[in-house]
């Protein structure tokens, strides 16, 4: 099982666009085979920071995952929406 | 339901001390009312980065956890171990 979490932070005045590519790449991804979960989120404290939280079940499913013509076509708009560097982290789970 | 983030960044040579902290704060962390789910990761690229995902029914379980005698114990001792700034977001589920 693979964990990820990205992080985002939007441009101001373009969270809301954001946000609507977001909720598209989410549903999209949710009928991936070796999704597992797929949730989009958007810190308390700050509207701008937001975040896709994931868990897949192995590498493979992780990898096809960045070829779907969804990823490909939304995550490069998301991006061009932000305003300082992405951070994506993926994970195992140790406990 | 609220998502946290909480990434530590340990310093190298105290990894596996962070681990054992970590998976006590974990066992008995998953015993608190509130807690839906609460799990140890560590970065697939960085064994030193490792991180809490945990989600919460409501920001009154979130307070309390801050409270109990594991999370005073364990948090310090783990951000003693740490090289760099913790990094902690809190998150609501947007989709």
């Amino acid at each position: 099982m693979i964990k990820v979490v990205a992080q985002f932070f939007i441009k101001s005045g373009e969270v809301e666009k954001a946000l609507i590519l977001g909720k598209k790449l989410v549903l999209d991804t949710r009928k991936e085979n070796g999704c597992v979960s797929y949730e989009l989120c958007q810190s308390l404290k700050d509207d701008a920071n937001i975040a896709f939280i994931e868990e897949w079940e192995n590498q493979a499913a992780l990898d096809a995952h960045f070829q779907t013509p969804h990823f490909t076509d939304l995550v490069p708009r998301i991006l061009a929406l932000t305003e300082q560097e992405t951070v994506i982290t993926a994970f195992k789970k140790v406990e």
